[in-house]
């Protein structure tokens, strides 16, 4: 048995669930499907689940390789496995698409029922609280009364913290990642931006393009390559790409000149190339809103008062999108509450990414933390 | 006489070159004309002369008021006027719009011999260097042999920079205000998504848009409110809007929600209806190019051996564009080369803008130094 092996091939499946699901926003999506993965086996206790919630962009795709094809594995691989971190041999780890998402999951891309028609820009607004009422019905249907460990980076990590304030019982551990209470200021003008470079691309038809054959690649690529700088530290930018140049010499041009520059624009055409313009819409509004102090005179200690799960939380030096001062807010409140929290700073270069990457003393930390919780369910 | 009256109203005038300029591209302009303003007297000796260098978005109406009924004065009135910082009454103040401007000055909008059409796209990439050696001959048709100073923030402080090296000895005195040696990585690539945002506008049309009757504004617009994005503070934009709501209640739309996207939209209106695009790409570019040590192996003490000037070198706390680490780049450089350098880091809220703000200690500062550069003048 290879401690540290892939998953190998892996199969998604979907969930549907017929009964109509009011939003916060006070629509009502008359019936979805959440398109799911999950890797390791439940226990007879049904004690040894683990929900993994994604990012911005990210999927129910956690880890493992859909075909024997496939160049990469899912977006955790390094932390979800047999051997890792979120050891699939002693957690049963689910993964799944959230509510508005574009792989599989009821969306703008699916069918809308009152008119055959792909939801486009008809599909609800959803927040935070709506995708974690929605991941509390797919435990049901899963036979899980309680998670283990909910787990998330950056807009994952204010799921698992949501989780821990809408149903404090069906949390033991929640690990937030490179994540906030709130976003702040600039973080909800990033956003903005981002959505304005969308909805003002002539190709996105007021979100109606799939049904005129449309794509608004301009937009999502402009908005991807922002995102990514925002994504990176200025040091690991900087180390990575300098002000190295695409070929010799100085175009006085257009094209791409600096390597750096070469960087961004293959990730925002790769990015424009595969995901749906609604969808990124739809993440960035749901991150605008999440705010679960809001409802409590903007004391979070309050929000979190009647949490019961325990909490890691990790914040990477370099992340200047979700900074470690954030991370801390977090922390304090729950402290404040009279909480149990673990809190590390990993000194990285690598950002806001870093969530997603193998920087050692995080890929421990999170290796340590996971063990003591697999002890437990053992226990 | 009121000390820290306004200059009333100002007048712009036109001044021609008509010899062929050879740019560093290799690229020849056949003749072209600079906007300028003046301000003060110049004195017999001709040595009271102060250079002020724009920057990005800025052009030569740098104070006072082009009529009665402006509602704005020019970009640096608070800092050049009688009475003010750089004293009108005291110094002979030049403004310009650079080459490949669009406020009066020969760039993309004027019209090319060649083809009597106007330039657009067509007109040639220019560098810092190219703007310094443009200066130069402005200072020639001007009488004046030395700048008592040359003075400018951002990418006016690299022309304050270039002029030190380029013309070691027509330059007294340096004030490189919130600028930086040459771009960083994260600077670079922040500049190519705001061209990428310009270039593929479908209302770009390969750059000769104008004499399509068309404007690319909404790339323009998504360029500028990125762009303002990185000229202010986290802390600014935070205290200043915090997570404040445009109107009550969620919208759950792509309205303008937050206060902030309010202002951002805005920003990036006014902004788009009167720049032009063109001219902005220029811009952008010369940022990216600028870089005085590549010339010397990449040591920038090197570059600055045969400077004269003494420099005023200033950085702001929250300016993360320009970081007062770049600053200090400078500084020591300069220390290395034994040049005189005086450095004052302002405690600022106001990110890269506050070179354009009137934080009590940096107006104080650059009036300290100002008044010392008088003294020198008079003696």
């Amino acid at each position: 048995m290879n401690k540290n092996g892939s998953l190998g091939i892996v199969t998604p499946r979907k969930i549907a669930f017929e009964a109509p699901f009011v939003l916060v926003n006070g629509q009502t999506l008359p019936r979805f499907d959440l398109m799911i993965e999950t890797y390791g086996e439940l226990n007879a206790e049904k004690s040894n689940a683990v929900l993994i919630c994604h990012a911005l962009s990210g999927n129910h795709h956690v880890a493992g390789y859909h075909t024997a094809e496939d160049k990469y594995p899912g977006w955790w691989d390094n932390m979800v496995g047999p051997g890792k971190p979120i050891d699939t041999e002693r957690f049963f780890v689910v993964g799944l698409n959230n509510l508005g998402g574009c792989h599989g999951t009821t969306g703008p891309l699916s069918e809308n029922p009152a008119t055959g028609q792909d939801y486009g820009a008809d599909f609800p607004v959803v927040t935070v609280k709506d995708w974690v009422k929605s991941q509390a019905m797919l435990a049901d249907a899963l036979g899980i009364q309680q998670w283990s460990a909910v787990v998330g980076g950056s807009l994952g990590g204010m799921q698992a913290l949501q989780w821990t304030i809408d149903f404090p019982e069906r949390v033991r551990h929640a690990l937030v990642i490179a994540s906030a209470p709130k976003l702040s200021t600039q973080n909800i003008a990033f956003n903005d931006v981002a959505r304005q470079a969308i909805l003002t691309d002539p190709d996105f038809n007021d979100g109606h393009y799939a049904r005129e054959q449309k794509i608004p690649t301009r937009g999502l690529r402009i908005a991807r390559m922002m995102g990514h700088i925002t994504y990176l530290a200025e040091e690991g930018l900087g180390k990575k790409f300098g002000r190295e140049l695409h070929s010799d010499g100085y175009q006085y041009g257009y094209g791409v000149e600096f390597e750096v520059e070469s960087y961004l624009r293959y990730q925002g055409d790769k990015f424009a190339g595969h995901f749906d313009a609604n969808t990124y819409l739809l993440m960035t509004k749901a991150l605008d809103y999440f705010d679960p102090a809001a409802d409590f005179n903007n004391n979070l200690s309050k929000a979190l008062q009647n949490v019961q799960a325990k909490f890691f939380v990790a914040s990477f030096s370099t992340d200047w999108r979700f900074a470690p001062e954030r991370s801390k807010e977090l922390a304090k409140a729950l402290i404040a509450a009279r909480k149990s929290v673990q809190y590390i700073e990993v000194q990285s270069n690598h950002g806001h990414d870093a969530f997603l990457m193998e920087d050692e003393a995080y890929i421990r930390a999170v290796a340590a933390y996971m063990n003591n919780v697999a002890k437990e369910v053992q226990s």
